[in-house]
């Protein structure tokens, strides 16, 4: 459930009375009701403010604050605050504190400083949690729960202090049965890097070299479980205080340092927080700076709109289907932690918010009411200025019509599988280091857009069964259930594989009968060879260049697509088909487009040709045109100006 | 005083008696003094000579060095030599150390190896330099001191070990009443950064995202009274012992981690080394490489004056005038320590000579005497070679006749105002990471410098009555003292404001009202949006391209004069004017050409359009033409060769 | 002696039978056999299974893997698995672990974790070696011996830990007479460097500026002088347990942490690591993009042949020749540890392998034998796949005829100097960034290459009495025994000398007497400047672009050959002449190439202009013709295919 449901889009804006005088709050509620927004978010951080010192609680302004915004008729998110543990409480836990990779503790003075692995800290973490969901948990203005914020945001996933050195041994200790079988899953033969007890593994920081691969996989797996375990003692304890209240949490652009499918499992739905421009500049490393100036005030709509597929695929774990999600934070206005904070375009604050409800958003809450007057913040914009005047992306929301933005599904027909567990193998050692998962991810996922296509970014572990294309560009390490899943989906869909497909197993290893390992048989054929190939290196398959990344297949009983024309693995298969099984092991966008144009062809899902810069998106039986170029585009039959949604039936 | 008021420009050498044989100190006092110089710098770095074990003093070496100079009928302008605290005092006291912003601790092995705030160390820069001040202070061959050497080089200033964090949280204490008020000021409510108590702050180093810039604001506040304290210290011993004697110190280009106004109060005059090669090389990261090839070997002149320019206006501080200064090191070679050292070009040692003089040096004091033969400097060049002939910068000191440059003022009618707290608060929210505060600076001293104008640089303090035309590109923290002084200022001057002007408070923080807060009267508009643009993103303003940054502004009574033409800003105020007041949102070279040349025009200081590479120059009546181009100019009605000065009355 | 005196060309491999199942030993080691290899090095890296707890051995899995390989014929290398200390040992005694220059202890979990000046782990050290030594040293399948593996590697010559910091003040002591004498030499009267005892002296990192260069340059020969007497305890206990053996070292491409000179003393003969590909990507910083990607399937022909010559000159050291020497570990697939890893071209092994013969390679043992399917290396190719079959180099191995490539002498009738004390102070203060002592000895060499030259790379204290022609780049730091050598050696040879030679004295200092010291005589002049160039600046010899160094001459009994036309040198000598000693200033290839032609006329050395991307090698009276490029070439008279090599007698 997304909470009440409403008919329609409804917005919200994250909000923090404690950074401004007592006398703004009405003023500023009634100002949030008349804008149209249905939900504030507020206590976001607000820790010091509500325990002073240890155990004495001050609740009186957020009593007061949560009154203000009932009393107008706002509904209230509450977020717990271990975002940021209280000055007095490093003092007296200093153990708290996470280290970086570089072996140091990272100071009080910011944000996220702790290990999640800490049993101090989520002693403290139960505690505040329990003290704020007994006071409001049933209070009738509390529409629901944020779970602390941004989880892992600075790098704060993976800790290499004492507390996460403590428990790492007895995690992996429960996961193997014993020494000699972690040792064989790790391969620790190689480098005499045997172990003859649990309490010898440390963190996989500051050796000489590169770390044992499958050492570094277990770290990931080991931090992404003391991020789910942290969450669900606040859920458990949110859950039985604050009954009827929804639970989310606001994830992050891109950010894969722990598994958001098993993390958001005991979420009721899941969030993120969108600031388009912010992501190009600072994510989107392989966007060329051409790209990065065309989309410098709007972002880049693939980038934005794979986010929304992404997190509203995440409810589709184990099993299910994609389900609606919030924006918990919207930028609408310029952001002040990229490398450049240009002003965004006129009109992108309705662009995003559309296009956000367009790929499944029923909520989107802009960050944030008013631009803080102090601390890190201070360059960052809100709905207001400094001020108090409306900024620009004010007028833009006011000027929604919400009711054009129905509930409903996204009816998308093809997949798009997604597994982090091949992200963490596969960026760990690249072997070519222009290509990252993402990178090779988003090849895939723009074509498809490119050609006017919904789609659903999901876990091969979902429900598989609507689709009739199923897209998986880097499923690099395979699991068996994986497998079988993928088995039983080419019964009904056509499935297309990228390269790197099957090249781990489940412990990072590589299958002792080589790339596709016990997967061989579905496609067809083996691996001969994987070509990375420098800047200016390209080959050629038939007529389209090959850059990046070139893998040959020896064919079994597939069928050669396409063969290599150059290069050492001239004369060599570079994509096979076997049934409903399509392997691609060049990279090569040209070759990928119209592979995909023929396979959505053969799956019969329409294509749309759309110009550069224009996207469409459909739901609930509407379609929404997004023009994100600067200037006016004919499309469809219509005149768009620039940066502008168009709602076609 | 810049000591004896000679008649004209005098010369000085830097030279280290102790790195040569015994047998050469009388032939080079010889030749210092055939050369036509008046002081030798000596004893910088020689603490381990002057005191080879704790308190056992050896002063025969010191003895016979300072008299064979006194012999000779040159001065000596002796250092105390606590840049470099000797391996004995180190390995007794580690607690002297400074740590870096890393948490690691800075070895012993180079120079500057102190924390300023250290008690310890202090105790002994004392005893050292009242042992020295005692035997020498009143030599009559002693002309005068330096204190130390170059504070805050190699990233010394701020220390990040447990001796400045037991001293900051004691100088917080006594600058706020109590810890409320500090958590006010520093907006603690902001992330739960609120403390209970002053010994819960601690230094703003190894946060785990960026730490609040009002901390930070704060340290860099601290640590540059750390230093003001220390060489007090040593002032008021060398006041004592040493009376009529001059006490200077020499600051570095460009350097910024202190506040120079606040450090040279104790003195009696400034001196700066002036490196223009290495200065080209390793500052100006905002210069093209085409500028750094084209000034590789003279420097570039602006980057050089300006520091002149600088230098000269400290003494101003706060009411006062700005007052001759020496350079106390000028490259007379090529440098060691920047990633390129080219040779200066054929006259270089004479234009920068004569360039200094113009720029308000009363001393030109070459750095150093013969290169070093050992350690770390062994790359760098002196006015004799490695094998004591004498090197290409002699000669051209050789040459030069100094009564032609008399002593006397330069005749500013232009001041370019300066706070080394608005830089520290601007570039550490830089926003554009590539517009510094310098870079800022320098857009409008350059124009400036480019229309044949001279300026001084000086604090918004000193006293502006007699000034025409005052420019402040980048006031960013404003201050009640400020505000005052520029609204009185306007009563007689013209006054040009950059972008950012007033956007912080004096704590850091962004004023309630928003950009300009209480000096929104003075300039007669506010702040409606910022812009920062990346690279390849350029917007109009009339016939104007912007770049890096936009402001736009609404005016209240001020008269638009310039709007933008494109962009989020479009139809927006980019230049207002209210009275004497004009301010300039748009970073556009341009524009801020032809804005400074109708602003001298209306404030009647006359203007000169020189061709590129060129500059002049006024003091004492005359004027100073500079060639620093690798060709012949016609310039002014005569023909000046490439690297040249041609002195017009 | 390279072992049995065989009349050609050997093969081995490197294989870790310890990563594959039991059952696929004998089948290795008949295809092995088949495959006309007679080497296998086995047991690096494998003490943890060897010694799994201390002191409890287990030889069964190693007694049988050299049974297995004696029974088919095969020759077994066994390693000291020293590179590998096992988890119990470290956990046992983390004082054996390296620290890195940042402070920071260096963790477990890879390999070459230790401190070579621990005497913990040389006792360790010398009893694994001692207990493989009594039970394999005199098996009839032990051919040989290789110590430890790629010593230096991943950064691990000097460590800056309690061990080290504990040993090198004690080496300090043992090199200098007294303290005096070290403060001398190393000119500690600069910055007060000097100390009073030895037990002052710390390691030279994380000085607060860059550390006294003289600190340094006797750190790296006591961080040397550690894996000269680290192997040398090994290779003692060898010599003792296992008579009649060869004992190797496996040394790196380019790597000059250490003095291989000294450290190969020991040994039989050398070995080196050769991995074309990854040796241009990742060692060859200085080579433009365009040349990284023409030789991207094929390495540099100079890159790969100079260090075939460099090692092939290590035993000449003190007075001995050139000897042949193993490429312990050939590339034969793709390397997994450049930024980019693209496969190597057809042909590409068969020239490397052709290649090494010719430069004197007596065997050349091929990395690895079967593609590891776990951990570090998973990405990394064998001769066969992960899954066991062939891959593309195995099939250009097979194809090889041994018979075609003899023993015998590369007859080079020139000598090109190198020496790392040189390259120590040459790349500790560069003074342009660009260019490195590498460079500058990769500009003459590339050059003689060019011309068809065969190239001894020789330390000065070689016999040098064979040659015709001497070359010495970048000879800056000079001994008295070198330049006694250089003397005798003009006698009978044209010499020609680099800029920067005899810059530096064998303590770091520069001559009192500047440039070139006491060799002055011999080249006939002085110094006069060097200029640093920096990029786009270019200067004129002549005709000639000088980029980079420029270095002008006081001609004093030397005849002037070229002069400066341009910059601050214009009319300065850039080249000079005396008798046979011939000195080039100017870093300038277009010179360089006409001056070493000439040169090699004058000393009757035959010259071949060979077209790009071809070179030549002789070896036993054959000529063999190399074409490294992608396309084919009409040369000598025959056309050769792309990547292909041609004997020609
Ligand atoms: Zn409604
Ligand atoms: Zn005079
Ligand atoms: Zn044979």
């Amino acid at each position: 459930m997304t909470e009440q449901h409403h008919p329609h889009l409804t917005l919200g804006v994250c909000d923090y009375p404690e950074h401004v005088p007592r006398d703004r709050w009405e003023i500023y509620a009634q100002q949030q009701k008349e804008l149209g927004l249905t939900y504030v978010r507020i206590a976001e951080f607000a820790w010091a403010l509500m325990e002073p010192t240890e155990g004495e609680y001050n609740w009186t302004w957020l009593d007061e604050a949560v009154e203000v915004l009932h009393r107008e008729g706002l509904k209230v998110v509450l977020c717990t605050p271990t975002a940021t543990p209280p000055a007095w409480l490093i003092r007296k836990h200093p153990e708290i504190l996470a280290w970086d990779a570089q072996g140091k503790v990272r100071a009080f003075g910011s944000r996220r400083h702790y290990d999640f692995a800490s049993e101090v800290y989520r002693e403290h973490s139960r505690r505040i949690t329990r003290a704020m969901a007994e006071r409001y948990g049933q209070h009738p203005g509390v529409a629901g729960w944020q779970t602390d914020n941004e989880f892992g945001c600075h790098d704060t996933t993976r800790s290499y202090g004492p507390a996460s050195q403590a428990a790492f041994p007895m995690w992996l200790q429960s996961r193997y049965e014993s020494i000699d079988q972690l040792n064989e899953a790790w391969g620790n033969v190689f480098w005499s890097q045997t172990y003859s007890g649990f309490d010898q593994i440390g963190l996989p920081n500051l050796t000489v070299t590169e770390p044992n691969p499958s050492h570094v996989l277990d770290y990931c797996r080991f931090a992404s479980d003391m991020i789910r375990t942290f969450q669900e003692e606040q859920v458990s304890i949110l859950r039985e205080c604050s009954p009827g209240r929804f639970i989310t949490h606001n994830f992050m652009i891109f950010f894969s340092d722990f598994d958001h499918y098993e993390v958001s499992k005991c979420l009721d739905f899941v969030s993120w927080d969108a600031y388009p421009t912010g992501m190009l500049e600072f994510f989107a490393s392989w966007e060329s700076d051409e790209v990065k100036q065309k989309y410098a005030r709007t972002g880049h709509p693939d980038l934005i709109s794979f986010n929304h597929d992404l997190y509203r695929g995440l409810k589709a774990y184990q099993g299910g289907h994609p389900l609606p999600f919030w924006v918990m934070e919207q930028q609408c206005g310029q952001v002040n932690w990229a490398p450049y904070n240009p002003l965004p375009a006129d009109g992108a604050v309705k662009l995003w918010t559309a296009q956000a409800w367009a790929h499944g958003a029923d909520t989107v809450s802009y960050f944030r009411w008013r631009a803080a007057t102090m601390a890190q913040e201070v360059m960052h914009s809100g709905l207001l200025r400094h001020d108090e005047t409306p900024d620009r992306g004010f007028d833009e929301v006011k000027a929604l019509s919400l009711s054009d933005f129905p509930a409903g599904d996204v009816p998308a027909q093809v997949a798009l599988l997604h597994d982090y567990e091949s992200l963490w193998i596969w960026d760990q050692q690249k072997h070519n280091q222009d290509l990252s998962y993402w990178r090779q991810v988003m090849l895939y996922y723009s074509t498809l857009r490119s050609l006017g296509v919904d789609v659903d970014v999901v876990h091969p572990s979902s429900d598989l069964s609507k689709y009739a294309l199923i897209v998986a560009p880097a499923l690099t390490l395979m699991t068996e259930e994986t497998m079988e899943a993928l088995r039983k989906a080419t019964e009904h869909a056509l499935l297309i594989f990228g390269p790197r497909t099957a090249y781990r197993t489940a412990s990072g290893r590589t299958p002792e009968t080589g790339q596709f390992g016990t997967l061989a048989d579905l496609v067809g054929g083996k691996l001969r060879n994987f070509d990375s190939l420098r800047p200016g290196l390209r080959e050629k398959v038939d007529q389209y260049d090959v850059t990046l990344w070139a893998e040959g297949y020896q064919c079994e009983d597939a069928t050669p697509v396409h063969v290599y024309e150059s290069g050492p693995l001239a004369g060599v298969c570079a994509v096979m088909r076997k049934g409903n099984v399509l392997t691609i092991g060049a990279h090569s966008p040209g070759l990928v487009y119209d592979l995909l144009r023929e396979a959505l062809a053969e799956a019969r899902v329409s294509v749309l040709d759309v110009p550069e810069g224009i996207r469409v998106s459909r739901r609930s039986g509407k379609m929404l045109v997004q023009n994100f170029n600067a200037y006016g585009v004919d499309v469809l039959g219509t005149r768009m100006p620039a940066v502008s949604v168009e709602m076609l039936p």
